[in-house]
């Protein structure tokens, strides 16, 4: 990616760490026991990761805006991405699901902070962005029409229909590798990753005022990005060190669930998620400005970590 | 409580039961393993329970309007209200919490279903009532400012300050017997129990429209009434049987966590419970109409089960 996209993202990455660590919602006044969860959702968010949704949201937002940088109120309702995708991930890791003790290089939150307090503290994140989108509105932020459209994106990829039935999914595979091909991988992906990726382009395009055509471009790219991000995370889980990647390896061969590197191969997996890079950028080719994002997409491809 | 109370509770229950059971987004299509998450989330839904969150919202909405019935928009929104209570539950048998195998005389979720299910059931019905209130404001069923204004309701009673503080503080005391007197007792359940109950009375209070003298009645009523009722479960848990109550008995006093039973006695919190009440009661003692709900909050002190 050329220097000046990369200056672009870093210096939105960091705008978007300040917002998620100043939410006014999770500050502590110190007074109680019970705010031991606002330490275990602020210790899981703030545990890195490279803000993809929230960015995402951000770069949409300026995309079909035509603004050079986004006003604090899109970062404030995209910080509610990054949220959902942390309680997702806290859930993701506890002993009935992935079971890890890792996640980006330290301890999972259930691991530090106890199950119980894993389990709320997911809970508590899964909440929290909707309280945020309302109170954007009753504070005069958002108009609560915009406010209404973006709870529905993200209730509606984030609950049963959207992540959850891609966590679903996932589990059912586990002891049916049989059943387990492209398109099973192609679904759940779609399901597990690609609805929240979805929300959050769209998020951008929403809060820009996107006409239908917009939209509906937001929404190819986020699901060919989505994909082609999932496909090269299953292959750097088999070809990186945990500590090049700062989580457990191996994990889902462990398990013997067949992932897209099973079934595609290093290399047809590689290529497969080429291509879809490829097509995510075209989407974009006929908004000007979109330089960034169609780079971003052809960067995922070429991802190490 | 006389008989005619009694027959529109019963009948406004069914109501009650007829729209959680018809719930749209809950509807399975039977061509996916991702299902499953559904048929748990309904198996908990339809487990029982008086649905005293959903009727309170209900009646609060006929005391504030003046209407001798509710129109469907207000159970459609009540109904977000037993999704909430629900994932609580569902959340709260599990191992890493409560570890309870029974729930109302049935196999708790996670135990007819799996952790890992019973997990995800309980994500799903935290996130769907928010997507329902998106839903009726986008179908033109609510404005989209009162959509706003019952999301934050529900999010900011749920969530980390409301339900989840009171089940952090259940669980700190889990460990710390001494630390517990009264004053922490009230907190505890206020938080736990009397945050959603407040989020039911005032459901009803906003979608009548009613002004902020009516709302801050409607929350004394709720504090005192969730409070009451969270002081007489203390008693019952002790002196009911399992078959009674439907639920295991003694599971506080196994894990040695002091309740109100412990500090008041039975029959000082017996008392404690009928002056709360009647207290709720004569909070609503100045407007027209209030009979039931005021006869409600005196009946849950002297309630079997």
């Amino acid at each position: 990616m050329n220097k000046e996209y990369e200056a672009v993202i870093s210096s939105e990455t960091a705008k978007i760490n300040a917002f998620l660590g100043s939410c006014a919602q999770l500050e502590s006044s110190g007074g109680s026991p019970w705010e031991t969860v606002l330490e275990a959702e602020k210790y899981a968010l703030s545990a890195g990761g490279k803000r993809i949704r929230p960015l995402l949201a951000v770069e949409f937002y300026k995309l079909f805006s035509g603004a050079d940088s986004a006003p604090d109120f899109v970062y404030e309702a995209a910080v509610t991405l990054e949220m959902t995708h942390t309680f997702s991930l806290i859930h993701d890791d506890m002993p009935e699901m992935d079971d890890d003790d890792l996640r980006r290089g330290k301890p999972a939150t259930h691991v530090k902070f106890g199950t119980a307090t894993g389990l709320l503290a997911g809970d508590g994140l899964a909440i929290l962005p909707y309280e945020i989108l309302a109170d954007m509105a009753l504070g005069g932020r958002l108009d609560p029409l915009t406010a209404v459209k973006l709870t529905k994106l993200l209730s509606a990829n984030a609950g049963n229909c959207g992540m959850i039935a891609g966590q679903m999914l996932d589990l059912w595979s586990e002891e049916r590798a049989d059943a387990v091909n492209g398109e099973f991988l192609r679904e759940m992906s779609g399901l597990k990753t690609g609805c929240l990726l979805t929300a959050s382009c769209l998020f951008g395009a929403v809060l820009a005022g996107a006409d239908d055509e917009r939209c509906r471009s937001a929404e190819i790219y986020a699901k060919k990005v989505g994909l082609a991000f999932q496909i090269v995370d299953d292959v750097l889980d088999v070809t990186s060190s945990p500590e090049e990647l700062g989580k457990p390896t191996g994990s889902d061969s462990d398990r013997e669930k067949p992932t897209f590197y099973d079934i595609l191969g290093e290399e047809g997996a590689l290529r497969e998620a080429e291509r879809l890079s490829a097509e995510a950028a075209s989407e974009l080719e006929k908004y000007p400005g979109s330089g960034l994002l169609r780079e971003f997409a052809l960067s995922l491809a070429k991802r190490k970590k």
